[in-house]
């Protein structure tokens, strides 16, 4: 049989020992952060049925769906029934749908996992990555969508990044101002998207792909021209102020701002009412945060309360933000994470010490202490050999001398140091080395 | 659009946060275990090439893997190009090919993660389930055989499954087995498959199957006849003492034996010259833990020294085995696990009040306890129900006399009891009532 390629398939990743580690400590204290706020675990299959996720995230995103071809003999009809799950957030609306009943009334739920996307790979974009989620179901309050702000700055800020931009708008202010510049509802969707493009293109960009997409001219226009005026702000909260979404929308971004203000620590919060988020299930507040100093968002979330009405009858308010791990991993300092336990390798002197060996070390591990035995069963020269190859800090030696002694010869492979102890005091003396 | 089916896809789970608890308290435990034994986290991708997944676990099980479709324009083929992971072991071999260069001579790894298998879904079998795995590569040495059976069972213990009975035998002896009641050896898949059903089937039922699947029927007769004797191992042991696979095989069996057996505690290990296993790629050592009084296997690994060999040029001795987390589970007391940290619930006066409720919330979570401020805004009658319905456990109060005196009315849900507390002692009065 020829030998398959041995790299990863595009867009996922193989983690070795150093990077698992670093991976797994970043994680774990993400997690204790949402607990700490008060949310709770929930898990959810790596896939779901094909009709769960598709018409949630819009147009473009399903084209991403991995799909997973039917079993046995519906194999060979090339059909497919099942999808990897593209968020965290879908499923999580299709379980608490399920189950609500036997959850509290405000559900407050973390998960942390990879999700799959087929987008082109590139710097930070994977088509495997982990999403870290927290999600309140059944409040509507402005303090909800504060309450995920302030969890995911405190993650945040937990892992070492507590300087941060998080930017703020509302579905609703967007609609809002298309609608005063005479763009029909219709054309919201196609708008976002232009908008959502003016750091890259500028106002005069945005006017072409405006005017590209079918929107009049005169439209695209006065929206672009206020656009690029200095006080757009306060010319944008003039033209809405009379709209019902208008004003519910600026209502929702000020309590934000007034409460999230002084609650996420060196992080900064403000309004900037052209974000617009890719996914198609916001409908109310919107967010998402910039690590200062590096380009691209490491969070983001918002208020969705439609969505769970695509899985249930009752309408229930949610809203939530997650965490992008991969590029959280990338600006933090790669440096110091990752190492191992200190190892101490127990050498085996001759057959018949097998046993003992086994012992010394399961002795070791009763003391908390990471230890193996050598597997070599070669020369002591080599079984050091071997330990260091290994990354062992220390190489435990018991030969016959040591045997009729009752003591063990342990090495600091860090220092040098050689030291003969008594049996009983192995593990103090291995503590002791380590600075316990 | 009509609303999708709620449930998790057959043979898949939705796990509520208190499962998810208990998952994750059994898993950390197996981690820790396998980290004090000197193994080292390795993660690979949920998905596969096709290619490095087929051929791998046999026909039967070939069958069973999960096919990804092609994306993009390519969709339409029907036509598959990725695979979920059918277990931890063949990726694990992929990435070691890929990157050997970069580990250890030996290399000692665990990895705990979902893997999926579209079988039947019955009590205690998944679609999606986690294997714990640990693998030894580079050691063609018994002892690392020993050292992945110690390791397995110190984490059965180290959950609480301290009684169980491990059978061990060797590829080798069933080979030698065979070969010497004149099975040829292109048969010998087949008559394996037949031998595992012993247990189920009996030694007539076995002698059945195997003229059904045409072996001669003097040769069935002949070995059916040996295997319903009690003295069968000594049997068996005579008639492969000739052959330099049997004799191979005895030794490694024995080896194992004498070193296992004084080093996995209250566990039990004994030669069954009859265990097979399922899975093709097994060529040496193999060995199945029960539970005492639970049927089924909980753990179960072996050595196969020729996989590496279809993903690179040299060839490097393997030996691993993997812990059935889902049947654990079962196994355990539901009891006990899955309880979440207490939460302190702080009530929000009115609206003035919402700063400093944050800011008490935070001063809790510095202090490592899990707070939450209200989210509903409602009288405080319906704050301290919604503080009970989300589970917490202490529910604060500050109305405008707290304010005014500095103090904070703490009230223990569970005992009832109210207490007055000045601002800065409320974490001490905390952790008093939680016994700290």
């Amino acid at each position: 049989m020829s030998q398959p390629p041995l790299t990863p398939p595009s867009g996922s990743r193989d983690f070795l020992p150093r990077e698992v580690r670093r991976r797994e400590a970043v994680i774990a204290r993400i997690k204790q952060v949402f607990a700490l706020h008060g949310y709770e675990p929930m898990e959810t299959p790596a896939f779901e049925r094909i009709e769960v996720l598709a018409g949630k995230y819009g147009e473009e995103s399903d084209k991403l769906i991995f799909k997973i071809l039917k079993r046995g003999e519906k194999a060979a009809s090339g059909e497919a029934d099942l999808a990897l799950r593209y968020d965290l957030t879908v499923p999580a609306v299709r379980l608490y749908a399920h189950r609500r009943n036997e959850l509290p009334r405000i559900f407050k739920r973390y998960q942390i996992g990879p999700v799959w996307r087929a987008d082109r790979p590139g710097r930070g974009r994977f088509r495997e990555f982990h999403q870290c989620d927290v999600d309140i179901f059944g409040s509507s309050s402005a303090l909800a969508d504060v309450d995920v702000i302030v969890t995911l700055s405190a993650a945040l800020a937990a892992v070492g990044l507590d300087r941060f931009t998080i930017r703020l708008n509302s579905r609703r202010v967007l609609h809002a101002m298309m609608d005063s510049y005479g763009i029909a509802p219709a054309r919201h969707g196609e708008a976002l998207i232009a908008l959502d493009k003016l750091d890259k293109i500028g106002a005069d960009g945005v006017a072409a792909e405006l005017a590209g997409r079918g929107l009049d001219g005169n439209v695209a226009a006065a929206l672009t021209a206020d656009l690029a005026r200095p006080d757009f702000e306060r010319i944008l909260r003039a033209r809405i102020a009379d709209s019902g979404a208008g004003r519910t929308g600026l209502a929702e971004v000020d309590a934000i701002l007034a409460h999230a203000g002084g609650a996420i620590g060196a992080g900064e919060i403000r309004f900037d009412p052209l974000l617009a988020r890719g996914l198609d299930y916001y409908t109310g507040a919107i967010y998402e945060f910039a690590a200062d100093g590096a380009g691209g968002s490491i969070a983001g979330g918002g208020r969705y309360d439609d969505l769970a009405g695509m899985f249930m009858k009752e309408s229930v308010p949610i809203c939530g933000g997650s965490l992008g791990i991969e590029r959280i991993l990338m600006l933090l300092d790669a440096e110091g994470a990752g190492a191992p336990a200190p190892l101490a390798y127990v050498t085996v002197w001759d057959e018949a010490a097998i046993g003992d060996a086994l012992a010394l070390a399961a002795s070791l591990r009763e003391a908390g202490l990471a230890a193996e035995i050598d597997l070599t069963s070669a020369r002591l020269a080599r079984q050091f050999k071997c330990a260091d190859d290994r990354g062992a800090r220390f190489a435990l030696v018991r030969g016959p001398d040591e045997q009729a002694a009752g003591t063990v010869v342990v090495k600091d492979l860090a220092s040098g140091a050689q030291d003969s102890v008594g049996l009983e005091q192995v593990v103090d003396h291995i503590r002791r080395a380590l600075g316990g």
